[in-house]
């Protein structure tokens, strides 16, 4: 299913250059906007309360990704997300290392209100928020995918939204249809800093121009792996495979 | 007449490497600063309103560039603006985006009024200073370099900058001198995000060392656009493209 | 000796992958994150006061470095440190540009009253601490090594740190033991802007796996000298240097 479905939303995306409004954490911010402009997506970091809305209402999807908070960029975040969601525009929630801090997990609870289209998020992650327990001390996934299965069920049938629970091995959910199992990729991809909240602005890149947000996260994770594991045929290390990565998301 | 300007100004660059404070948008952060080094000069990111002024005072250009704007940000760039403006010193704005929201098009308004020495955008962006209209969505320019030319000369005359539109094709202009038109480069640099914040960037350190502005913008222009086409030989896409376009810089 | 320590401090990095909390600045992120994956470590940037020291409690190790200022980061490095000083963790206080304006000075006294483990310059930045002068424009060094020494010497007797000066030769000394000198590498690692933030972070990273803070510095700096001189190899520039170096370090 996800290998015909990522063709056609790949070509929407170039063709439509979708505007995507990326509240993210600094360290992804440089490749997080090249891989949204390699995919053919117009990527906008604008995260200011001041701005954050009024460009929300402008965006095609929205991504909201609390990698780095303060509490200014949480209000922007929520002012952005909390636009979207009245204007019906797709929004992506990436709970980075939610489990870490009590910050961190009132953050997204006050985001869940605002009803995410998709949730993105290892299994660590995904777990925390699902069982709003405090696991996980940092971005690193501790658990696994197996353990995190039925709880990616419930979360997305209590939330309404698409889940996404990435890593070795990818599964996406919406609580009712048969869930995606994807493996491929290169195995070094996670050792490229940030290439998890990337695929989250991808992610909201989809759905911008695809309706299904079941099959546009899907196609999302399809063209990500599909470029990484072009990337890692010639790439020596996680150094070379992010660039080569990027050049593959291009063509 | 700007090839012949470009190499003694990199000679300039690489003999005096001046002191350039970028207060600069996050994206553009590490690809400004490394470009900025590779072609001879020394980036500073130096942003708070608590050593902005001060460190002015040190720098021999400023860059202000309002890609990711909050109001603490437009604080500091307007300090360290100002500073340079009482000074001498020459500085560069950079209004990203500037149609996208009314709290970049006040930070514009403001930062204007300490005379910049060059205002570097595309087309849409100087379209929307020089009309004080609200066009352009985001980053991407919409408007076309035709339709622009004559504002940007109007823009020179009123605000006594060096314009500086720059796309497929750029278009430097005093409002006085034969305005400049410039091709060349790689079709595939407008993929590299913030390499337009970057090219700003270096007008700084071209204005740090040579007293004709816009000699010295010309001479960015071409030297971006030379390395950028050097790179583009063996390039594969945007990715390889960035390492390439530093590598040539630093030649 | 430092060659011998460096090889089991890089096994030890990739059996236990120690949380390394960066305070860093924002020209630094991406490549330090990078630079601590590659490694073996696991970097977590988290920085907000709402957060820095909750964390701090969970990290193996912290680094604070100074190179984009501003007061809320500030006193979120201060609650970072003040915690990892209370429970025994090991911290790095890269001081960047600590010559060039007061705030900076000010915030590096504030920071050493919670004693670092190591502290980590250039020989201008080392200069400035140890001799309480303002002098150094930037992040650029002008101080010689020559001139240091005794100053570095100094510095780690005073505040129980052991001190790196960084540069085309490296120093490290705490006070007592034969200080060790290093040279190698590539000449043009200094051309990739915020590597020697990177190193710092490396350094944090090796002291969360040896105890002996002195061996542990000699340990990064030589792990990361020779990714550089092996990087260099095939490197045109600093472009390609980068990418090359990451793709060593995580051999």
């Amino acid at each position: 299913m996800s290998d015909t479905i990522s063709e056609p939303v790949h070509a929407a995306l170039r063709e439509r250059a979708p505007l995507v409004q990326c509240i993210t954490n600094y360290v992804s911010m440089d490749l997080a906007a090249n891989v949204l402009n390699a995919a053919g997506a117009s990527p906008a970091m604008v995260h200011d309360p001041r701005e954050a809305a009024e460009f929300a209402a402008l965006a095609d999807a929205v991504v909201a990704n609390i990698g780095t908070p303060s509490p200014r960029w949480i209000e922007g975040m929520t002012d952005a997300v909390s636009t979207a969601h009245d204007a019906g525009t797709p929004w992506v929630l990436d709970p980075v290392a939610v489990g870490a801090t009590a910050f961190r997990r009132e953050a997204v609870e006050r985001l869940l209100e605002f009803e995410p289209t998709v949730i993105r998020g290892n299994a660590s992650e995904i777990l925390t928020i699902a069982a709003r327990t405090a696991s996980g001390r940092g971005v690193d996934s501790d658990a696994s995918l197996a353990q995190v299965r039925e709880h990616a069920d419930e979360l997305a049938k209590r939330t309404g939204a698409v889940v996404a629970v990435t890593g070795s091995e990818d599964y996406v959910t919406d609580g009712g249809r048969e869930p995606v199992v994807l493996s491929g990729g290169d195995p070094r991809m996670p050792q490229i800093i940030a290439l998890g909240c990337s695929l989250s602005a991808l992610v909201g890149a989809c759905l911008a121009v695809h309706d299904d947000a079941y099959d546009a996260t899907a196609a999302a994770l399809v063209m990500m792996s599909s470029a990484g594991e072009r990337a890692g045929v010639e790439a020596d290390g996680p150094g070379s495979l992010r660039w080569r990565l990027i050049d593959e998301l291009s063509r």
